[in-house]
């Protein structure tokens, strides 16, 4: 069988400038960053604004399971059946972080003949986009520990910062660090820690801001820790959001790629699904909008953590409206979320694939729940029995769903098609989108309208304190912001062994943040790990070059 | 006045794949970084081994005075001479470091008409080789804790560390840091700190790696602490020299950018010119001398560091041999090493001109030690009076050396014309260069041979702990290699007030550090500072973009 990668490297790619112009954009529209990548510039996005704009495509999951479900491979698949059936579509997804590449192995975007390269310098430095954001953040860092060193002015209550400092390594001995030893020409003493990079709420905000302008704005809101007398200190109030928004200038103009079948991709931004939204940025999605007729983007995790950020945080913020939702699923991942072990989905389990459904169930009822359209990709694998396959497609009818198979994986564009096709109806009928919840709604009660709405938890608690934490932020000005859950992606519940479309649990919160520049609060339900850890033996004891120049080891 | 910024934005750029062709590369040998810069491919380096190579110059200087000598200009303006005097020259020098720009403003690379461009990129992420040595040094740091976190099976002992942390940014908060609190998750409690990443050996060797694979050899060298045996541990020994490669395999390509007058100039590497050897890299130089006839290239600090170290480690290593030398001097200069304070540079001062040339003949004597023809290029300012520039040109005329004046900075290439053909007329001669000691000299011995010959000591002394650590490398096979001393640029001795041509002082050795690595011994005499801090009110905090979308406040 021929690997990702294998695929990947005999690629036909045409020169970048090539897919530029397909989408309309001249040379000096575009910053090449070597042959087969480019940013599209910042003058020419704000020559696009007043065009029509597009159809957006999501495409999110049932619950993850350990056996894929081939989320990214499906957008990239739809994307490419778009353009074959002479619509012009555009996929926009989310950057790969380099730091867990050295961990385990690196991923592909896509997979089999439904990917996007060059899947090297994706899974490395790409265009220095999360490097431009682990220096803006540790700048901010640098001037809050300066500030201190120098009288602190604003008089940071230095056991009350927040701004940790990033890095995009998998280095668990950086979590937690004392800062500032070694006498007085280093600082006061205090302990702090490390996040990777895409857990930085500077990745949030790049990823939401509309333009330069927006990103200062936001840059300046971030809130740093608290003053001795308890009041909210910003970056603003360092003075700086100016050099932050210098130095992600590049950054925030979107990345050109292109798929196997040079259709043209956006590859920018990648926040963490939990702690974050989860979604590419808004400037790549609405470039691609101005640009296509539609655009195919995804969400991370499953629908419920995934589209709900995408819906109620990116859209609602961005103000986009999506036209169409895809839903995949697939056999062995239904089979997993019916109870079956990973070891043991080698054979035909018909009742599994039903019981497993109950989760697809959910996730179809809770998006139509938003107002949107709905279809479920099945994304075809070998093994997959016909009578499974029937089992996902009754259970669909049931529902009032399409259920349609798409071979992409195996066949590339071509295997899309049908599911294209009834993308392409499903958009063309009337959308009446809405968030689950209004601005004005109180934090707390946000809260438990995602947890009871779409988690179907029986309610959600906390701790008094942090209740009293929503309503100070509630009074301070920040009750109208939206509310980004981290939670375990496995389950409905907050329980990853919980499978299936459990109800009636009880959703503890344990801690809330404020991310005042990205625009949403956080609330912490569960063990969320910011810094990951490398393992016994970290894929980078087998990451080389090889004789031909190839780099082996990476995925 | 116009300012170096001014002057750099009216500049009109041709596109970097026309500079390119110049050069005689396609465009399939470069890999564009947006239309202004470029890196050269590791094919296109390949094709080239076998063809002949052009003249070296070296660009040094007195020992520098914050009046400034103007060495990068003079760079720059010779190199741009020498095109506009029929020879085909590319300028080599090294790249900026992020970080400082956000504590002191930014710097130009050169000044007035003697500038390479694009100056905002260059000062910012560049092509991103910074940001991929951060990673590459910080993935080995990462896997040292993550060893010993699964079990330390190479008995490293966490005492005895010496691979620190880097980061492209100033702060002194990180300079002496506590890791791994927080429990048996995060991995064992240890101090350890951050350098600036233009410290980080990672530099130093990227800057001297002659292709990958010496990059691979010289990164698995890299001796990262000892065992409880008191055995040197390695990336090798840790399996990181294969991961680091592939993140450094991008950054080792040459950049190509531009000067002004759109003659070519790689701006690639740049390590410390104290701890590290303060060139732009090896494969830059190489790929140079391949494409031109005419090289033109500068050293760190004044030519008792930098050109000490361009000669004795450089072209040592890189069996590079120079064709002569450039020394630059400024009238400011030459009067601040003649005891004159800056406030009281304004009137003319022919006694303290004088004075100061004991601080250029000594540097002359130093680099003709070398077997090097010498010529002084007197880089002009408009309150140079006429006695003090003879005054100047007596003193050179003494000691049979040509001073030429060369204007440069207000000219551009046309300015410095006269001194390209000085250096095209000493370039045709014999050449006999050769190194100051042979490697088979014990290396206490390399460390009194500079001190005494070149810093014109009457000795070196350490103590006897140091000179042990010294026989131990000996004994364990690193004998062979050069040193690089770190101390103060400002004087011939370790005491920076100390002007003029100082003699029969000590140098006293503080500490010695191994960089198996890069290939040198570390003799550090002196307070050396490896991770700045910002000042009181950091250039930051006024830089940001205008309304016309400049950058404002980094120059």
């Amino acid at each position: 069988m021929t690997s990702d990668i294998q695929i990947a490297r005999a690629a036909t790619k045409r020169p970048i400038a090539e897919i530029a112009e397909g989408l309309g954009l001249g040379v000096d529209q575009i910053l090449p960053y070597g042959h087969d990548k480019a940013k599209i510039t910042h003058d020419a996005i704000a020559t696009l604004t007043d065009r029509p704009m597009g159809r957006l495509v999501l495409v999110t999951a049932i619950s993850p399971t350990p056996a894929g479900e081939g989320k990214t491979t499906t957008t990239v698949g739809l994307g490419d059946a778009l353009n074959r059936i002479g619509k012009r579509a555009t996929i926009c997804i989310r950057e790969a972080s380099l730091g867990p590449n050295f961990g385990m192995k690196g991923g592909a975007a896509g997979g089999g003949r439904a990917q996007i390269v060059p899947m090297e310098e994706m899974n490395l430095h790409f265009t220095g986009d999360f490097h431009a954001i682990t220096s803006a953040h540790n700048l901010l860092a640098a001037m809050i520990d300066n500030h201190i060193y120098w009288g602190n002015a604003l008089d940071i209550d230095t056991r009350r910062i927040t701004w940790r400092r990033v890095m995009d390594m998998n280095d668990r001995a950086l979590r937690d660090v004392a800062l500032g030893l070694g006498g007085v020409a280093n600082g006061f003493v205090r302990q702090s820690g490390f996040d990777i990079t895409v857990a930085s709420e500077v990745m949030a905000i790049l990823c939401l801001a509309s333009d330069l302008g927006d990103l200062q704005e936001r840059l300046g809101r971030i809130v740093i820790g608290y003053s001795r007398d308890r009041q909210p200190v910003t970056a603003r109030d360092l003075k700086a959001d100016g050099a932050m928004t210098v130095l992600l200038k590049d950054a925030l103009q979107p990345n050109l790629v292109q798929t196997l079948e040079n259709n043209p991709a956006l590859v920018h931004g990648g926040p963490f699904a939990n702690i974050a939204h989860g979604c590419n940025s808004v400037t790549a999605t609405r470039t691609a909008l101005h640009l296509s007729d539609y655009v195919v983007t995804e969400a991370g995790f499953g629908a419920d953590l995934g589209a709900e950020k995408f819906l109620d945080i990116k859209c609602r913020l961005a103000e986009l409206s999506p036209s169409a939702v895809v839903l995949v699923a697939t056999i062995r991942a239904l089979k997993m979320n019916g109870g079956v072990a990973k070891a043991d989905l080698g054979g035909e389990d018909v009742a599994a694939v039903t019981r497993g459904c109950a989760n697809l169930g959910r996730h179809i009822e809770n998006l139509r729940g938003f107002g949107l359209p709905v279809v479920v990709a099945l994304n075809h694998f070998d093994g997959d029995s016909e009578a499974e396959v029937a089992a996902l497609q009754t259970y669909c009818g049931h529902h009032g769903v399409k259920a349609v198979i798409a071979r992409h994986w195996a066949q590339g564009g071509a295997g899309a098609e049908d599911l294209a096709r009834e993308v392409v109806a499903l958009s063309e009928g009337e959308v009446d989108f809405h968030t689950l919840y209004p601005d004005s709604m109180p934090l707390w009660q946000k809260i438990e309208t995602i947890c009871t709405r779409i988690y179907r938890a029986s309610h959600a608690e906390a701790a008094a304190g942090i209740r009293e934490q929503l309503e100070t932020w509630e009074e301070a000005g920040y009750g109208h912001l939206p509310v980004c859950i981290a939670k375990t992606q496995y389950s409905f519940s907050t329980n990853p062994a919980l499978h299936g479309a459990p109800e009636g649990h009880i959703v503890p919160v344990r801690e809330v943040r404020l991310n005042a520049g990205a625009g949403f609060i956080v609330a912490i339900c569960g063990q969320i790990m910011t810094m990951p850890g490398l393992p016994r033996q970290p894929a980078a004891e087998s990451i080389g070059i090889d004789e031909d120049g190839w780099i082996e080891g990476l995925f």
